[in-house]
């Protein structure tokens, strides 16, 4: 079978999808705000030859839940939340191949800053960056730029796309291969003839400049999609190298990868060169019995209260007003549907309360929950990626760093032994090591 | 005399205020793309103790002059430009006490997302952000965002006012003292009561929003401010705890000191507690001959193009369609003007020509050039400092990171030894080290 892609999935904040969980004596989450924090886990990360560190991001708390943020702040349900792109210079420079992916949000960067930041970052990781494009879905954040509301769910993808565009040119379009020539006899640095304005008029933005940046070493960003709606779908199909999916069992994951890949083949692309990862929390301990004890800890820190927060803000529904033993029913939204229904779906002889949900989803998200000796999750994992199709796991943490490092110390040997899982880096860029290749197989259409 | 507080300047670029210069076989600023020259940068000028370093920024390419970037690319003069705020979390992980001082435009960047930044990387440094405030100058980077022309002069002020005062709201009020709790037992992180929504209504903006972000160490960066039109000047007045300003003698500089103390006087507050920053260049070496040497060594391999390229952004004025042997006049325009005022005021009875201005700011930009052993700059600099009334310098590089080395090897010391320097750094913040305590004096109105 082929080798299992994982990126530890963060987030520059106390609580991620597992809300409560900062509260078990070992969580070291609150120390976020310290660089030493992250200068840690990146040094823990490459030691276990992930391929990246991938970190969510939100630009507005959740305050759907009882109308206000309350919840979200008592649980530390993804707020506070600091920008993740600053954690990457610090952690790059204590490590030589762990990837960066990092979500920014096109409805909210101007896409020019957004371009050199990302040019700035892919220069000073040596060809480390990746980018989850996000078109965000809290109407806190609209409200936070001004706006009395988000855009509706597909005009924000028509929006991203413009943006998009606009990004790639100046990436690719702007500055020629050769344009930089640092020749100091000469006297010239780069050679105007091979700089280019990029002249771009579109129903968002315009622009005629050139790139502020010389050539990266990915000039773009590996880049990331996290949608699963028709439109996000269609945009994955069109740009994505990597597409990261969340549900809680391999049978409501499958037929989303299927979709995908063939969507993907619809845009004139070959299905396999999109690599999939899935949410997914390991709980590994040196036999079955010590990681069920330790996940039965974990879960007594879980805050309901939480994770009710996160899940009205991913459905936009108030989950106050609904008794928590009621019946969950298939809810039917915009972009957040896919909250309830991933549990409505896993098991469809299965009646599920809005207390069962937010139990499940207080530990890991929508993702499953892989617990067990080395062997017992290898074995899982491995189930997951034959019945799914799927590439890798973008794998949360429980109690952070403790997770991870039980995933360094117990799993990544397993999965070496097996040989599920690669014993050294490859060389080059983050793209290289992912693909083999530098060449972004996505074309701008 | 006080102390002299020293910043290095720089950019996140090959050529910033000495253009061409990069050609010098010992020049290394070539190598800005790479996180080493960043840290070993760092390294270097914490062990001489600056107080911090200052980022230049700019977000357009000099196109003024011939109506191309043709010149700026060629000379490398501040273009390619990568984002500074992301070297800052890079440089943070050698270092323990080092300031940085970034600038940052209000024109650009959405202000409730700089203001997440801003507060991700006081958190990160541990208390050393400082933000140069800045409008931006260059039409060029209008257009990069889509606009036409940059807004007038005074309106870029009046819209800085708005932001300003948004981010400042988000920093001080959204978050009250003691809001995190982070109380395991309890199973709350923050206190919702203590938590705010910030509810702006501005010409430019508008918000309803929490701050994302806890409160950091200073809460909210040293601000820095660096015009000098009246519009400037009095914002500077309001808010700035740090001003900087540039210009090729004392006596140029001396009654811009002045004015700004009065209008801080002005606006309520005390004069002397605005610190007043000096652009200048220093060559040192063992003598004065061979600082002499170095300094025509260095000029050797000055750009007039690139400074022409400089100035007709700083101006607006094409002087390609200026012969370069006419004579320089006063030349009144809406903010660039000091450009060539710097140097036809600094001599009234000295007519300069065009070439003879851009030979100047070839090497140093506007500020002086300190040329001598470390006795005759030490020298130099506190007749500056007693004549002008300025509180300390940024120092621009003529060599990177040689002009560094050499203040850190021979001038420090020196200043030292007459008590002109710290021996070592007070604790705790930035602002608590430049000002002796935590509080923001600067109020807003």
């Amino acid at each position: 079978m082929k080798q299992i892609r994982l990126n530890a999935f963060a987030m520059n904040a106390v609580g991620h999808v597992s809300p409560g969980l900062w509260r078990h004596p070992r969580d070291r989450s609150t120390e976020y705000t310290r660089l030493g924090h992250w200068l840690d886990l990146a040094r823990t990360l490459e030691r276990g030859l992930f391929d990246g560190i991938f970190f969510a991001d939100v630009l507005g708390a959740y305050d759907v839940l009882g109308g206000s943020p309350a919840a979200a702040l008592r649980q530390a349900a993804q707020v506070p939340v600091g920008d993740p792109l600053l954690l990457v210079p610090a952690m790059a420079t204590v490590t030589e191949h762990l990837g960066f992916g990092v979500t920014a949000s096109l409805a909210y960067e101007p896409p020019f800053l957004l371009a050199r930041r990302f040019s700035t970052l892919d220069h000073l990781t040596g060809g480390r960056i990746a980018w989850n494009i996000v078109t965000s879905y809290l109407d806190s954040a609209a409200r936070a730029a001004g706006r009395p509301a988000q855009h509706g769910h597909d005009e924000r993808y028509v929006l991203a796309e413009d943006s998009l565009r606009l990004m790639l040119r100046l990436w690719e379009e702007s500055w020629e291969d050769g344009a930089v020539l640092a020749d100091r006899a000469a006297g010239i640095y780069a050679d105007p003839a091979r700089v280019h304005a990029i002249r771009h008029r579109g129903p968002e933005h315009s622009l005629d400049a050139i790139h502020l940046c010389e050539p990266s070493p990915q000039r773009v960003p590996v880049l990331y999609q996290a949608g699963s709606s028709p439109a996000g779908r269609g945009f994955a199909a069109r740009h994505a190298e990597c597409v990261f999916v969340s549900g809680p069992t391999a049978a409501v994951i499958a037929p989303r990868v299927a979709a995908l890949r063939e969507a993907v083949r619809a845009a004139g692309r070959q299905p396999e060169e999109v690599l999939v990862f899935c949410l997914a929390t390991v709980v590994v301990a040196a036999t079955d019995a010590e990681a069920h004890d330790l996940l039965a800890e974990y879960r007594s820190y879980a805050s309901t209260e939480g994770a009710l927060a996160l899940l009205s803000g991913w459905t936009g529904i108030d989950y106050a007003a609904v008794p928590l033993d009621s019946e969950v029913r298939f809810i039917e939204n915009d972009a957040g549907r896919s909250a309830m229904e991933n549990f409505t779906r896993a098991d469809p002889d299965r009646r599920w309360t809005v207390r069962e949900v937010a139990g499940q989803v207080a530990l890991g998200g929508h993702g499953p929950v892989f617990a067990g000796s080395a062997s017992r999750v290898a074995d899982l994992m491995g189930d997951w990626m034959e019945r799914t199709g799927a590439d890798g796991f973008n794998l949360a943490y429980a109690v952070m760093p403790e997770s991870f490092e039980a995933v360094v110390g117990h799993l990544i040997p397993e999965l070496q032994h097996r040989a599920m899982f690669k014993t050294g880096y490859a060389s080059g860029t983050l793209r290289r090591k992912l693909f083999g290749h530098d060449t972004r197989t996505a074309r701008n259409a």
